[in-house]
């Protein structure tokens, strides 16, 4: 692409056949660099599995990827409360792999367990970007953004119910976070936010 | 009242003149009780200093009270980060004190400053209900539930602009607080939650 | 949990096999300790019935419970109008009863049969905190207040259908009630209704 | 109008001299009929009462009639909680004498006091037709309902703050009312109510 | 029931034989009354037609009485423009009947053809009360509304895709028509409007 | 502007001599064609008409125009119900003259008279363009597009109350329209319309 | 139909017998025009051509077509940025056809490949009306609007997810385009956009 | 602060004497450093001019810095279309420069004149970080991020009326980008995204 990123393939809507014939004619163009596929159905990933067996296959994430990984260059890391946010922040550091930089997990860390968060301090801070990812009320980029000064991008999940509207109180949470410069992504998109936070931590690193 | 609540006015929409009537009525009536009234205009407070000396302003609550406190049983601790906030911290504080419990106030301990709220956590602690005031994203009610186990009232203020929705935002984070017990009142909803607070605070209290 | 409550599994979007995992860790931790599942889907239900025939099924309630409950003090009294908030109201009764308080139930009150409503009040009266539980219009919290000072939670449930748009109609209608004091919880949310009622009634019961 | 109503000016937008001319236009025509303007400020109110000394002024209906009342067929009772309901629940009562029914007020009987409402059950049930006026949670129609078959229109008011959203909140209670055979006009708007229950009084009414 | 309305079960969220039962239990109680049951799915109509052989079932209603009928007095028209909405005012109708009034239905007269609209007038007049039943835009009530005075519930229904909100266009624009007097009931709430229509119906027919 | 359109200044957000400025400089640069400023404050109005005298006010409008008109091709017929909506309907009749088509007004023509809007049938036939300005249920462009198979643009207005939610009533009743083949632009917005109807009448007129 | 349209069939919530049944009668009616059939399942498809074997199907449009094609006059560019808008840029294609105008597709234009979109500039320039597909952000109108001066109708899709709200985002940015003229059709309605632009696009071709 | 940056002042709700007293005390404790203060009144522009001779006034941006600026380090590009969007742009970019980093102001650049964008093409590829300001429709920044890989924050303002909905329309087209890594603030947040990017620009510039 124009703006130099990797090939992506959104696969919602799409059937697994389609998707693994995309994959493979993007493959075979750059058999050198990374395609990513995203949003697959449990159908999908199980034809992908069988028609590409050379790809890498992330159930968690809901994705796949097709040739080598980019090297790493500076750090990225994904945070995230819960095991139902666990898809989203899965597709973000996928993302951030497939997009070059290196990924580091930070998981279990809620607000309401404010120990174990203040525990990853030093963790959060080495970091050259942040991406926060939390449902329900969204609360969780706002107490990591008192927290440390690094450059955060804040993921709304869909978790939740009723006044959750499908991830909208979370939305609204982070857009009105009182902690400074947290910026965010549309609801469960950890591509988005895996896009943004690779671009800065790899022109953050020393060259 | 029926429920054996003190009387309020709820002076929006009436004229300086006819808060006046009213309060003056109710405390002619009832000289051993105290009268609130909520949601003074800063002429409506004024006229109410001059035609009856004898009541208490609270400018920052835009309220009065008229005739003697209750004595206090129980205590309420009122939470607030930040000073937009105060209006509506201080409606609730006052109206615990009129509903006959006892207020602790503590300030300026918001989510992006943990520090703070730790230093407080005995007090939070000690105190038979809880009262947390937030505008914007609305996080502090879950970052308090998640130090303590004392019933709370949350309440989202009008505090923010754009995405926060007048308070909407900060309402429906509440609703969602991954803490869990926390009820929520009304968008400024001071006196809502002091009441409740305060019925929960006295009956708590030993006899 | 560092709050001093029991430990609660959220059953949506987990697997039975999951939750059955989850709930025999937690209870071989602490099997002096009532655990609780919540939003389990009759798999569910079924799969844990037969995995651990010690668990207690609640399938109105769509919860289990496996371990002793704590001896309950304090009563909390749970008012609904309608079979069809049931669910609701079942959740809310039996995270009472898992968090140490009693439990009065009070059903097929609406406010369409004001009778009925006043024939209870005495009940209402004798309780420590009440969780009045209305879906379509929820009105019910409304009345209720009317009737009793006792510290009230009310739980509006996603019964209706067209402009009750999923619950918003009840949840507004009751953060707008006229009734002094009344708090709110999530749509469908027994459970945290549940968890501030069982504090409130707790520690209102004479030692 | 083809329909048999009298002529009504809507006076919102309108400058006080566009009513006045509007009004002695209708009048001129037809000086047997009466004419209504709705909808007026304070300035037109004046400036009507001193171009037209003929006119009667109905400054808490902010409204005006100009030419003689028809006489009243059926009645109709207009039911209000509070002072707040007050200009909604005149402009309804004063649309209905325009309209040719006669007017019940009954005052004062909110959903938090059930004894007044049982007071009055006489009087709702000897009306032809009910208007119920309500702001905040909108939940008087319901428990009106619950108690008399007697056809009703449900006004929602704009009383009320924070998420009652300008009247939205009562809209949707009374929408979704459990009482059945309530219908509802938009939120204020008096007017309509008056139309509706004004014909079906008339119809219902002995000839 | 108190208000002198035949009894009702509302089938949604019900099984078949849930359905049967109470269908059953109310007729044994008084079997000279109809009983309805509306909201019924393709399942619960065949089970009851198999164990309520003397039931009378609605299909395009989705409803079925039990029991004989009142005998009706006065009329109510019952007007929709498309096939789309006939499960709405075949709702409505029955309703009307089972609630002791005649019904005369008026199909195919949609806005976009005013000719038959026009041509129908005079069925419209003779009515004693309309129910208009419209989707999409909704604007069969206004239409309706500007050629006669009879009394007016409009039923807004979900049928329509996108911008329409799954009714709620329809619902807005009812409650915003410009022909005074048009009262409006929730999204597909054909039995509601039945009520209001059955009762005022019923009050203006000569005894 | 490289569409071919004449230059339009949006008068909202800027003040008089702003708006003086911008049109001079307009003006000075192409006094042979004409340049239009709309959304014009009444200060602004008289600003510009002592500064620029051979400047064309248009009150209603809130707009003018300076330099002259283009000649006109093919004609757009401008409608509109009521005198409410009389801005927005001049705003559009202006734009439409100043982008070089002739205007037809054909006012006074709601859905609740229909006869009105029948007389004017055969001025609707002859437009190659017609541009429907309504307000509250905005019906009126179902009601046209029943009549006519002119290519037609609906424009919703603010002109309303309570659930018109300040035009989205009309606005969502429009984009749900029956009438085949109504296209939309934003609420109040005459000058879009304009700007497509004078399109669509240029290229319709014969050469 | 009045209009002089061709007679068209909304598939949705029929079944596909009633769908052959419809299209049967309406062909053999006027055997020598075209009917169109749009929004079918994929049964309805195979029903039909089994069922009428001389109708033409159109399975990415999800529509069919039964009788001969009218001759085309003018011409409409159906503009489309990706494959997931294919089924709405191909029911405008094919509606347009019905409808008489000739069509040109362009598609793989969005606004994140500027490059291909100012390529088509002069195939935009000669259409005679623009219809414009998006979903998401529903961008690509106010940029095709900025490269020329062709009527347009823009039409948002569903096609996104979370923060797209069912294609309200894209909607609501269409509504407020910043290039002057875009009208606007409902979420995914392409027949709409079609009817509109054949209809502009036949009187725009010389005769 | 605890994360490195600035203090700001947020002056919306504060009087002009609160918001100098809290600059001159920021100031005294710390001469050596900028403070900044936002969201300004005229008012306070002019008390703060008077009072704070040393301060620097931002009219454009409604804000004042006081203090020495820090050295800049890496650049941020701050692009935006029209007049109407100066305020927000000129609040991020004044942020941008107290926090740090560089500015490049690239104004009148809307998707409505491809040209002018794509003339500054290599301005934008040269930035560490771009800041898209935007209302109405917010295109904006899916046509930049099409053209570009530096990370980009999107602000959306609220410029615009009826269907913009107070700027939730841009907010809402901004987090749908089809431009992969696109991050996005709060309605009018130039604030926001300043501090996000003059964090990303600092980090990237070579040390
Ligand atoms: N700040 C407030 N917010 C909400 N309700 C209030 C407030 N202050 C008073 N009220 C309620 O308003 C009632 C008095 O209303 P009124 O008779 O109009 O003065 C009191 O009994 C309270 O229930
Ligand atoms: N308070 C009101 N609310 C809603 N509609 C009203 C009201 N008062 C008058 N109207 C309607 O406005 C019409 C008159 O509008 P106008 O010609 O603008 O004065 C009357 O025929 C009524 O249908
Ligand atoms: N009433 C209006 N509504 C919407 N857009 C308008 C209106 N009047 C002018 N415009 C647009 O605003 C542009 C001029 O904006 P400006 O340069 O801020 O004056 C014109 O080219 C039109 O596209
Ligand atoms: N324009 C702005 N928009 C949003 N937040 C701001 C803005 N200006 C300042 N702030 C925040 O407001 C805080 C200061 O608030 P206060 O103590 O009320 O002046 C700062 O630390 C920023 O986080
Ligand atoms: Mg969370
Ligand atoms: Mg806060
Ligand atoms: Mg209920
Ligand atoms: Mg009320
Ligand atoms: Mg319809
Ligand atoms: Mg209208
Ligand atoms: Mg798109
Ligand atoms: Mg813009």
């Amino acid at each position: 692409a124009r703006t130099g990123d990797p090939e992506v393939v959104y696969g919602a809507g799409k059937t697994p056949d389609q998707v693994v014939a995309i994959l493979r004619a993007l493959h075979d163009k750059h058999p050198e660099r990374a395609v990513l596929a995203t949003r697959l159905t449990p159908e999908a990933l199980a034809t992908i599995g069988e028609a590409l067996p050379e790809a890498t296959l992330d159930p968690v994430a809901r994705a796949v990827t097709l040739g080598p990984l980019p090297t790493a260059r500076g750090t990225v890391a994904v945070v995230a409360a819960g095991t139902s946010d666990a898809p989203v922040a899965a597709e973000a550091a996928l993302t951030v792999a497939v997009h070059g930089a290196g990924v580091e997990r930070i998981d279990d860390v809620g607000v309401a367990g404010l120990h174990r968060l203040l525990g990853v301090r030093d963790r959060l801070a080495q970091a050259d970007c942040l991406i926060v990812v939390a449902g329900m009320e969204g609360a969780l980029p706002s107490v990591v953004g008192g927290l440390t000064g690094v450059p955060m991008v804040a993921v709304p999940t869909s978790v939740g119910y009723g006044a959750s509207l499908g991830g909208v109180a979370a939305l609204l949470a982070m857009l009105n976070s009182c902690a400074p410069g947290v910026t965010v992504v549309n609801i469960d998109n950890g591509y988005g936010a895996g896009v943004h936070a690779a671009r800065v931590a790899r022109q953050s690193a020393p060259r």
